[in-house]
């Protein structure tokens, strides 16, 4: 049995975050509210700060809402501090992407100014160099009126898996495709939930979406074990969906009890759950860039974080374990 | 804690099957070979022997072969035995149905034949009438020979969920908005895969597609409590998808894997997993149709069984598991 003597908690502080010195490419959907928001805004803070901040960070955020982003893009140079070495460049899409008509030929034009501002940094590999990273946050709630078994339309139930699997699917190969060419570390977040593992009521879209998608990460994982993958679950937010599920979810009993949970301050703010996400993304050794079999490790404290060991192959993390150990 | 004496294994034997002197009416896709030809065969055998054999039994055998549809047929009449009194009717699918091509109109036109025989049955309120059942087992196994993330082509990955997760939810949807109105017995068994709960090498399609599917069970099960739903996992079969993989998939130590299994003689044989699954169906308490608020429930050995009692609501159940206990 292990003793507290073998707590390695304090030892985890002094290692470097996996960003420290290095030009980071990072691409956000669903960034014009919401978690995504609070997500780019959050990590602007994180990578700016400190010793081991980055050399310069690159963000490409995606939305259907062009005006949304911007605001978006506002609030990240916000959150800058005057003083911080990090170089801060912000790219939107401006072709107010819709998921539903997502393609590879307008996912490639949504990513070509990313690629394009990474083809003019420099790559070296044998030094820490770049980190690169793709966060899934944009998903849609789908039905919530009915029940599963009421609906009878294929086309819709299509183009929901179409938005809500099958393009964040073929964005994420186009994302490593281009990113994996020199073996720079690439991590990738899938915003997951609650629903991916437990069914609710009149909410089998939205289970079985995110349900199909943790697995999609899952055997991305197995296929290509030098990426970092995290499923985080960021617990009940307040965002716009709360707001839809209160308001407009088929099944009074749910109503009530989201409504409770708000009003009993049960919901999380977006920016705290980001800032726990973020914060376990800190707790990264990534890849080599010069072994080209080498694997990204999360530094965890022996005791306390030992069942979190594989985290980066896609397990399941949700916001109310994460916040305890972060 | 429980003590032997509760065991209440011998009890169960008193018990008669959900399809005892009902008129039985079943689906079965991707009837044409392997599994699903296996549990229509074996559904034959079990309803038509014992003193709780079914009063009929109509059965649709659905998939793109009709020509090897006609050999099940074959197969299930051999099956029924000479002197028993069940009468038993099977339609077989003539549009060789492509659940790649499935919607609404041509899926209720291949029902239509079992729907009108249904309606020259009485329903009666208030005794066991009925006892229906729609068996999911076509599926296809998609992309087996690179990795997850080398498919760039987002057409192919729609047509993939479209066959194998939204047509089955449809074809779900339009059984049960049929069979539901007179509040009779509804089971629905998905053949799931060990796939569903665990990732694969180079089989990303395979696993989110089982996946996605097990979680729409799921929801199904919260949103409607009277239909019985099994998730059942037949083990690795003996079947042409253990062929393929052996001889097409892209990892070269999953076809080594699988052969061996195969050397070793650690396949299953379909009508083996088929007897067990069909084995635990019969362990089952169907809805009383006199009470539209009934739930059908598990006979179960409080001792042996007592981690099965929620079975209904869409658990996954392995035949390994299964095995030890039917």
């Amino acid at each position: 049995m292990s003793s507290v003597k073998d707590c390695t908690c304090d030892k985890l502080n002094s290692f470097k975050s996996p960003w420290c010195d290095a030009d980071c490419f990072v691409v956000i959907t669903g960034a014009s509210r919401g978690f995504g928001r609070a997500f780019a805004v959050e990590l602007v803070k994180s990578m700016s700060s400190g010793e081991d901040h980055a050399a310069s960070l690159n963000v490409l955020l995606m939305a259907r809402d062009v005006n949304a982003l911007r605001v978006t893009e506002s609030e990240m140079y916000a959150s800058l501090s005057t003083n911080s070495k990090m170089k801060l460049t912000i790219l939107v899409s401006t072709s107010s992407l819709d998921m539903s008509n997502a393609n590879k030929d307008n996912l490639l034009n949504d990513l070509k100014p990313l690629f394009q501002l990474n083809s003019l940094y420099p790559i070296q590999s044998n030094i820490k160099c770049q980190w690169n990273m793709l966060v899934h946050n944009a998903a849609t709630l789908g039905n919530i009126k009915s029940k599963s078994y009421e609906c009878y339309n294929i086309d819709i139930l299509d183009t929901y898996y179409h938005t809500n699997l099958t393009a964040p699917i073929l964005l994420t190969n186009l994302f490593i495709e281009y990113f994996i060419t020199n073996h720079q570390p690439i991590t990738i977040v899938n915003i997951s939930s609650l629903t991916a593992i437990q069914p609710f009521p009149y909410m089998s879209d939205y289970c079985i979406g995110k349900s199909a998608r943790e697995m999609y990460f899952k055997c991305l994982s197995i296929d290509n074990p030098s990426l970092a993958i995290l499923n985080y679950s960021p617990g009940p937010l307040n965002t716009n969906m709360l707001t839809e599920i209160i308001e407009n979810h088929g099944h009074l009993d749910t109503r009530i009890q989201f409504n409770n949970m708000k009003l009993n301050h049960q919901i999380i703010e977006s920016n705290e759950s980001a800032r726990v996400c973020i914060g376990w993304l800190k707790k990264q050794i990534p890849i080599d860039p010069s072994n080209i079999n080498s694997i990204p490790k999360l530094i965890h404290c022996l005791i306390h974080d030992k069942e979190y060991t594989n985290l980066w192959l896609g397990i399941h993390l949700d916001y109310f374990d994460a916040v305890e150990k972060v």
